[in-house]
């Protein structure tokens, strides 16, 4: 067989960037599966900002840090290779949690490993219009922040995997959208090609201002940042509106780094519901966010932009460009 | 007609002190009533922290401000003296929104005037156990805070009138309370005559430390404060935990002065809901909550310990008592 790339989690990052400093590319023969095991050969991984949080060591966030020493975990689409359980035979197209590895090894059950349908024409849609983005946006804007047709939904880090999603979603849920992503290529993606109704370039705009042209308020936020961003649509809440944290990019390394919102006290004068969610918490309704979403994809009403990197040895590079919003769409490593 | 005393809002306070920089006792021959309008002479006033809002010149407030020179406004229980509205004849026991005056003049749809019962034998059981504290308590712990039995209830501010309500309503309904408040004596109250299952007094013990020791986590958080509270108190939330946000006792003052939760981040990694209120939001839903308290009331399962001064004259006295948290239980001033 092979042998097997892989990256190795060294040390605890610290920021956004240089992550070469924490992990390292590693090689190995691979070792006979265990009863139960089944073997991935990649195709592409994806590049997701809540794997940040298994790099830190805190043992407070909503997932546990992975061992140092340990492979890196993130969401892989590729090919059973070999098998021990009899549900996955060799050949089948999957997707779940694996690793950051030519050929991932896993126990489906843990994996949350599902065979994937073979008939989408760009299989990388797993990852995107029928991926957990997808389903985070779905969830988050349609249960979380419960948009009505016709009010204003605000997104952050709009022009991202999920914050795209979650314009589309949206719209295709009959609110009006205003997207807030960082330059001007980015909001003339999301007005252009997304079809959002205001786009806000945060670097060059005064955000709490333009917000405040949002007639009615903002009724429905999906937050993907935290900080500023949080700071600036809190008072242009409309009254009774609802926050979906999704994210907070600039937290998950330091638990003491990231202030609370300075209009906290919106949430009582506008009378506020923020809420956290977790796509993990929601796995179970799959049955439901699916054929939703694969039916917005076949109609082109969930357009996805895919910025692919080619190599395993290219994944450090991907992750900090999606980590440090430098993307634009859904991120992913061609490794196979 | 014997004069009318009353209390003039001159200019906008700053704190919780030194009110009578900015209010001024005034007396007046009291004008002739509008058709429409009925006159009350006042027996009770009720001081509350969420009038502080009307003093403030913030337009963002869950109130408008009111303007300089106007009568402050407060809850009234009295009598009418004289009518104009045929469904208040004269010697009606009411109790409404009105100023803080011996004769208060309203319109009683705008006032939200109500007749209420004669039978209750602690007529202040109206701003009590029937009052809305009461309902405030009620909304947020049941509806808001969607507390279940057997989980803990945090309560802060839980000496107070709406406070130590919250924590009779989450006993009443099956969870385990921990009330946070500010003094021995308080605590020492919280334990033996309400019968909360914990105190904590976050003026000599750690708040944070304490509530860790709450098996299973805090399902569900009452809170009057903000501030270094809620602070505490996130950390210690079970996952899928609820906070009603009732009030920010320290940020009705100034919009900026108040920065968010030091641990904001714990909503996303808890998946926790912090909701905003205002209970006359849910005044259409008082026959669904009075005959609940009235039960409660006349079974001695809702125990409110009045905080009484005597005379117009040191409404300022008892008004900053209770904001600056001198008090236990439920301040009124005997007017009549």
């Amino acid at each position: 067989m092979t042998r097997n790339r892989f990256w190795r989690l060294d040390r605890h990052p610290e920021g956004n960037t240089d992550f070469s400093r924490f992990l390292s590319l590693c090689e190995e023969a691979p070792a006979p599966l265990d009863e139960g095991e089944v073997r991935i050969a990649a195709k592409w991984l994806s590049m997701d900002a809540g794997t940040r949080m298994w790099m830190s060591p805190r043992t407070d966030g909503y997932q546990p840090p992975l061992p140092l020493g340990a492979k890196m975990v993130g969401l892989v689409l590729g090919r059973i290779s070999e098998t021990r359980d009899a549900a996955f035979p060799v050949g089948t197209l999957v997707r779940g949690f694996g690793q950051w590895a030519e050929q991932a090894v896993v126990v489906p059950a843990l994996a949350g490993l599902e065979a994937v349908d073979e008939t989408v024409a760009d299989p990388r849609q797993h990852f995107g219009a029928l991926g957990m983005n997808a389903w985070t946006a779905y969830v988050g804007v349609k249960d979380v922040a419960a948009v009505k047709p016709g009010e204003w939904l605000a997104v952050s880090a709009a022009a991202g995997a999920t914050g795209s999603l979650a314009c589309q979603v949206g719209r295709n849920l009959g609110a009006k959208v205003v997207g807030i992503a960082g330059g001007a290529e980015k909001c003339r993606w999301l007005r252009e090609e997304l079809g959002v109704d205001m786009a806000i370039d945060y670097r060059s705009e005064n955000v709490e201002a333009r917000l405040a042209m949002c007639e009615g308020g903002i009724g429905a936020f999906f937050d993907n940042v935290g900080g500023p961003i949080l700071d600036a649509v809190l008072p242009n809440m409309a009254h009774y509106g609802r926050v979906a944290i999704c994210g907070m990019v600039a937290g998950y390394d330091n638990d003491a780094s990231m202030p609370g919102p300075a209009r906290f006290d919106q949430i009582l004068m506008r009378r506020l519901r923020v809420e956290g969610f977790f796509i993990p918490d929601f796995l179970e309704r799959g049955a439901e966010f699916a054929p939703v979403l694969r039916e917005w994809l076949d109609e082109g009403k969930l357009m996805v932009r895919f910025d692919e990197t080619q190599g395993i040895e290219n994944v450090l590079v991907a992750y900090e460009r999606m980590l440090t919003g430098k993307n634009i769409g859904k991120v992913v490593v061609r490794v196979g």
